[in-house]
């Protein structure tokens, strides 16, 4: 069966060896049971979905990126695709609130953390199957609805340990509003506001070649850019132009966010501008210093999670990158080091009948007492499975040989201290997991 | 954006509302608490694989149940494809094994609980998209291997409430053993252990009929069916034909699994079959009495993890299927109470700003407290926000009104048993709190 072929996961995957992901779970774990907590309920949707239900739904570029499988059997030759990869987590869920409108609550507050999958270009941190963390508000208009996502996502980053994070918050309609009093043709809108959410990235003069290149009054792109760039924006000269509508619903999420943990994290930004061209009102990202893109964004779109059921239903979600999380956290090193999965005790072996039996009785012993037990699976001389105890980073090597069995005891040796200790053998669960609770 | 087309999900793929969710979430959790504490170690791969890394693998009938996945840009429209969903997560092991070798532990126990795809065609019970639940140990040929995985499944049936399921256990030497001994080709071995393995669906008479379309000699049909059905099998007539070794081998497994929770659930049973080839020592498989196939199975396998690395590589799987698991403990009404996922309490909304930021700041001491809050967003009449939380099952509603405001308290109705009680603000929490310990 010798085979020459690859044994790397496919371009833009990875695998996940046991201490990643230990990482990637702790990381999902706080995310879920925050979000429990505020009152969002686990959605699980299939990895496919029939191919109409994502064509169409992500633009020309998105159309391309989506992955299609292959019709089977007899019509596997005609190349068709009848089925297609997850894109997102957003058109399934629109999908499934038209299905199941009758079964789900008025206000569907879910969270659903899954794997999407996109044939970019792999690069450094894109990957062609990523998870992405998404909750989203189903339902209502109300304001409080986005008062709870920015508290929701404030407490999720607090616990993870970001000390750090801001989340800018604008409003769709505020840039809209902005670019309609400066008179750019709607046409223009959408590539407007991608010229303006790369600000950062590309700063002034970039962002002001880009809006020449789609016919911006050089006068009026100067004075867009006068509003967005001041080192606090100009909240003054956008309420002479606009009338106090917008901003005072940006203000009033503010308000209803001070008694959250939400509280000191929220910078209205009218230079916020999101990507994405379906958000029809709030529209937030978090930023920490040391990371170019986002941990994460959102806003509120009232148009889309209906597209399946034929009208407006309201709806506001916000996305937390999972893989940006974790390389900020590996960079800055914030993972709690209690959380490697090491082994509690390894349980030595021997050639002789009894003894094997006596081993995998005494594993099971510490097991029932909750500790974490691997028993050497092969009678090798001794000295080689405490190496391998050793390598494995085990705490806890438990020697019961026929010296022991005689005595009815068992020889537990602390791999950290290099202490050793003979204990009576029904103590021994008792005496590792007292150990164990000392060290920690 | 009106669309008449199904917001079914796929034929053969289910989408989880949140109570399903919590249902699987209970089992899994289970299993990987106990794999745990046996020294499994998580591992994840790709949702694909390169195409062919899978194909071959599974034999002529596998091969037209693998989902492949159309080449992208370019090369769409050759029709043909380069990568395929997993099929199962024994080859992604072997793969793991070979790009890591350098990387893993030379005993190498992990669990891989992920969805695995196959284009069967859907039927009651039997999906397109499913997990599978696997744990396999990698590099030892030692029966302790196949007595802690005997110990660690029956650990998991228990914990999940299963009192009543035995572990059939035999093996592949045995039966190859026995179709050497009646003169069976070794071509037709294959086939003759998946008629065996039919014995529980078709009957004796059944059985006969197939081996007689395998031509197998009808006076040796007779007498392996003998050995296979007499209520106790007749383990004497197997050991004179065959000597004691693998008898004793299996005695051996069972003996080592004396002092663990599979303590009287193994059954020997010479006509367990297996229906897969690879197999090339014990087998086992878990039987409970309602259910005509099985909860799970495996078995020593030591010639297929090599694959890609062009040697031989000792393994011994098992595989949980969380499907029939669910379906049973449904069936049998085993899932505890405790996991609706039911949210603790609903904060009502009011119309008046400043009771719309006091219901936020109320429920994010509330949820600070550890409770499970959902806020009504819209400022409703009060008595659909209570209906609202009846119809959710919300055990409490929190009430925070003008009157309470400037009282500075919460009334705080409980919809179980109908109380109301006036609460002081800053106890809100610490009374909820105390008053679903109670209760459970």
């Amino acid at each position: 069966m010798a085979d020459k072929q690859s044994t790397k996961p496919p371009s833009g995957t990875r695998d996940f060896l046991p201490n990643e992901i230990r990482r990637r779970e702790h990381v999902v774990g706080v995310i879920r049971e925050v979000y429990e907590r505020y009152g969002f309920e686990p959605l699980e949707t299939p990895a496919f979905e029939n191919i109409e239900t994502l064509l169409g739904k992500y633009g020309e570029e998105g159309n391309k990126l989506i992955f299609k499988i292959l019709k089977r059997g007899e019509h596997e030759h005609t190349g068709e695709a009848d089925l297609a990869l997850r894109y997102d987590l957003t058109v399934p869920l629109a999908r499934v609130i038209a299905q199941y409108q009758h079964e789900i609550p008025k206000f569907f507050k879910r969270y659903q953390i899954q794997p999407v999958w996109r044939a970019d270009r792999p690069a450094k941190g894109r990957f062609r199957e990523f998870y992405q963390c998404d909750i989203d508000s189903i339902g209502s208009r109300s304001l409080v609805i986005e008062a709870e996502q920015l508290a929701a996502v404030s407490e999720v980053l607090d616990r993870l340990g970001f000390d750090d994070f801001i989340i800018r918050l604008n409003d769709r309609r505020l840039l809209t509003a902005l670019m309609e009093s400066f008179e750019i043709h709607p046409r223009e809108h959408g590539s407007v506001l991608v010229a303006i959410d790369k600000l950062d990235k590309i700063g002034v003069e970039g962002v002001k070649r880009e809006l020449a290149l789609r016919a911006v009054d050089q006068i009026a792109a100067d004075a867009m850019l006068r509003i967005f760039v001041r080192e606090s924006s100009d909240f003054d000269a956008i309420e002479r132009m606009l009338g106090p509508k917008v901003l005072d619903d940006l203000r009033e999420i503010v308000r209803l966010t001070e008694g959250t943990p939400a509280r000191g994290r929220i910078r209205i930004d009218p230079s916020l501008a999101r990507g994405l061209s379906y958000y029809t009102g709030a529209i937030m990202e978090v930023a920490v210093p040391d990371l170019a893109g986002s941990l994460g964004g959102g806003g509120r779109y009232d148009n889309l999670v209906g597209m399946f059921l034929g009208r407006d239903v309201p709806a506001c979600g916000f996305s937390l990158g999972l893989e940006r999380i974790i390389v900020v956290m590996t960079d800055r090193g914030m993972f709690p080091t209690d959380i490697t999965g090491a082994v509690d005790v390894l349980v030595t072996m021997w050639e002789e009948s009894e003894l094997r039996g006596a081993a995998i009785t005494l594993a099971a012993d510490l097991r029932t007492a909750g500790l974490r037990v691997e028993i050497y699976p092969d009678p090798d001389k001794i000295a080689r499975q405490f190496k391998y105890a050793a390598d494995r980073r085990v705490r806890f090597v438990a020697v019961q040989g026929g010296v022991e069995r005689a005595a009815a005891t068992v020889t537990i040796k602390n791999l950290e201290t290099g202490g050793q200790e003979s204990v009576p053998r029904p103590e021994a669960a008792v005496f590792i997991a007292r150990a164990l609770k000392k060290e920690s």
